[in-house]
């Protein structure tokens, strides 16, 4: 059991989330801020606990970032919210057992913002730490279903074809592990390909490829790839495709570099066109870029949690908005149709059960239909169309796994929906 | 006399405005762009000709920055531009004697956009290369005008005592060439420093300055200060304060920090509370941090075009906008009045004869009352209050010293003067 304010995980103590507030705890305050309070990039220690409570609400100031432009149109209204009260109050028992209430469930995900989304309608919003509602967080991996979501709609456009091999977009891809697998592959994360993204492992291929793209400091006499598509060329073949979900944010740098080798848009600039524009985004987002310019498509947006509520709030509406179809409606259907759940139980996610992923969505395949984006270090997007429902939630959780924190997380988003339903 | 298409600074032959249209060039397209048309940070080369017609909108995506946000309201209307045709087929003699077009100007003095108010109207707006209304470009300098505008308002509500000196604010500065400065001293550009700001020079202070700042790279095993902060604190005397104009930036850096240290309030969010927020700012702007997060007071800041043009009109209303007396007007008189043109002559700028430095703003004492901010490569905010006029312009011209292209510019805004006076 852990001490009073603390929890633990992986035999680690960590300061909970009330306890590891960055304001009470000075980080980055002060002119200048005090030696033991400072988050440099340079140092290496911005994604380490507690200084990813600042960071993720900062990314900007710590490496180069492009900006996804709102437009010049208002905001499109949410709602104004209520007290929440109901919700800070629901009761629901985590996957431990334990009973849990709502608003102190909170603290224990670290989280750093929550909306929800009722029937299109805010019914709750919480900030907590460096957050605040005009600020862009962190999306981390919920990146990759906005971006597959866009190249999903341009297979239906006919722009991209999902049959065919990335050598045909990509002939620097010949001799890869991707010489043979099909766009729909890349979409679905079903490629053989040598690449390790645990996390937890400082050897991991995951950090080789952040210090390619500029995210991770370089040590002296780096000789590494100086992009991620220099690092993308060197990946190489293990097992087949199609048959397993594997995750690997690499797939989804690939697959936006054909989606820009083809349209000769910029990331940045297709979500501004296509979402933030035309969904009445109130704030500007923006997207990590690598030392050559290129946006990562993998894991690199910053957006404000009211905004990603509203591309919430489109999956929800099947791509309508307003009158408009932003998204074709087959994109969002099959999408939360989801795919086949005996390839992503190879993958081997116990706190998952019968889940599939399609398009870079993971659906649940749960009572209310639910699918959702999710990021590491407590990023998550939830669409639960029988329940009428979106939840928009950021955190600057200790562990980057989600399996952190979905014992909690999934149980308490399930009990929201029953809630909300009525 | 140079080639067709190409101009020459200090013996050096360069494409000009047209022949080196980014766009045209390729610099930054393709996924990935060419070799020969990158522009990374690593390279050193981003402020480079002809990489900087690039950079200088894209600032962002090659540093690390701070948001300036724009708050929620609506953007203020300037009025919708006319053709501009008169402003266009204007003529002027410029400094050497030679008969030139307004319109052809723009060309020869790298403009990369130009916005002209008139009585808070927008008259003329044009935008070439990499620029776009909404895309925020670097000020340099001109940030230096934000700043001290600011600073001396904090000074007329009490905040700040412009007769102290710095050590009163900053103990740190004890034992530096600031140790007997005033504030004012420090405001008005009059203090007696050892510090360079030849910029044609490669070892001249300036770079390492921006080494310490990290925004040029630093070679290995690069042992310097690490901020801006670390390196004020080196700054050693040379001469006396308070006897003549010398314009180095560490001064605004000092001054930005003793704001910081009294107020609490980060340069980006002042700006925004100050200014971005009230007057109907249409877009967020940005500054450049360093390695602590400290946003650049001296020239880190990036805005919109037409963002600028509202400052110049704020500052020509004498600091009232839309019946809000957002800075006050006495500080703006104190401006617009000068300083002593005898301190100004002794810093030697000969194209500027007359000319005095007060609250980091140049003052002309022309015919128009005309007072400016002025960035290097060609950026240029001028407020004529006696032609009612307003001229916000970025460019991104291959010197850095504005006296490569004060012989065109300055005759041009005073002939656009009278123009308007009709």
């Amino acid at each position: 059991m852990a001490a009073p304010g603390t929890l633990e995980f992986d035999g680690a103590s960590y300061p909970d989330g009330r306890a590891s507030d960055p304001r009470e705890l000075g980080w980055m305050q002060g002119s200048p801020p005090a030696p033991g309070k400072r988050i440099r990039f340079a140092d290496d220690n911005f994604l380490s606990f507690p200084q990813i409570r600042w960071s993720l609400s900062h990314m900007r100031e710590l490496v180069p970032t492009v900006n996804v432009w709102r437009g010049e149109g208002q905001a499109s209204s949410l709602g104004e919210p209520g007290d929440g009260a109901a919700i800070d109050a629901l009761t629901f028992t985590d996957m431990n057992g334990r009973a849990r209430r709502w608003d102190e469930s909170l603290y224990d995900t670290y989280t750093d913002g929550v909306v929800v989304l009722h029937k299109g309608r805010r019914v709750y919003e919480r900030y907590f730490g460096a957050l605040q509602p005009h600020v862009p967080h962190s999306c981390f991996s919920i990146t990759k279903s906005y971006a597959a979501t866009l190249c999903a709609t341009l297979v239906h456009e006919g722009v991209l074809d999902e049959r065919q091999l990335v050598p045909h977009y990509l002939p620097e891809m010949k001799g890869t592990a991707y010489a043979n697998a099909t766009l729909r592959n890349v979409m679905d994360m079903q490629i053989g390909v040598a690449y390790s993204e645990a996390y937890a492992d400082p050897k991991a291929d995951i950090w080789d490829y952040s210090r390619a793209g500029g995210l991770r400091p370089r040590p002296a006499g780096y000789s590494g790839p100086e992009s991620f598509y220099d690092y993308l060329v060197t990946l190489k073949p293990e097992g087949a495709h199609g048959e397993a979900f594997a995750y690997k944010t690499v797939n989804t740098e690939l697959m936006a570099w054909i989606m820009k080798r083809v349209t000769g848009v910029p990331l940045a600039d297709m979500l501004s066109q296509r979402l933030w524009s035309q969904l009445g985004c109130e704030q500007d987002g923006y997207i990590t870029v690598d030392p050559i310019g290129v946006p990562m498509g993998g894991g690199g947006l910053s957006a404000s949690l009211r905004d990603l509520a509203r591309f919430g709030e489109l999956m929800r509406r099947e791509g309508e908005w307003n009158g408009r179809q932003l998204i074709p409606a087959a994109v969002v259907q099959d999408i939360a149709r989801g795919e086949d759940p005996a390839k992503f139980a190879k993958a081997g996610y116990k706190l998952l059960p019968g889940y599939s992923y399609r398009s870079m969505w993971w659906v649940t395949h749960n009572e209310h239909g639910g699918f959702e984006g999710r990021g590491i270090h407590g990023q998550r997007l939830y669409v639960a169309p029988k329940a009428e429902l979106v939840v928009a939630k950021f955190g600057s959780h200790p562990v980057a796994a989600s399996a952190a924190h979905d014992p909690i997380t999934v149980p308490a988003l399930i009990a929201l929906g029953r809630l909300v339903q009525g």
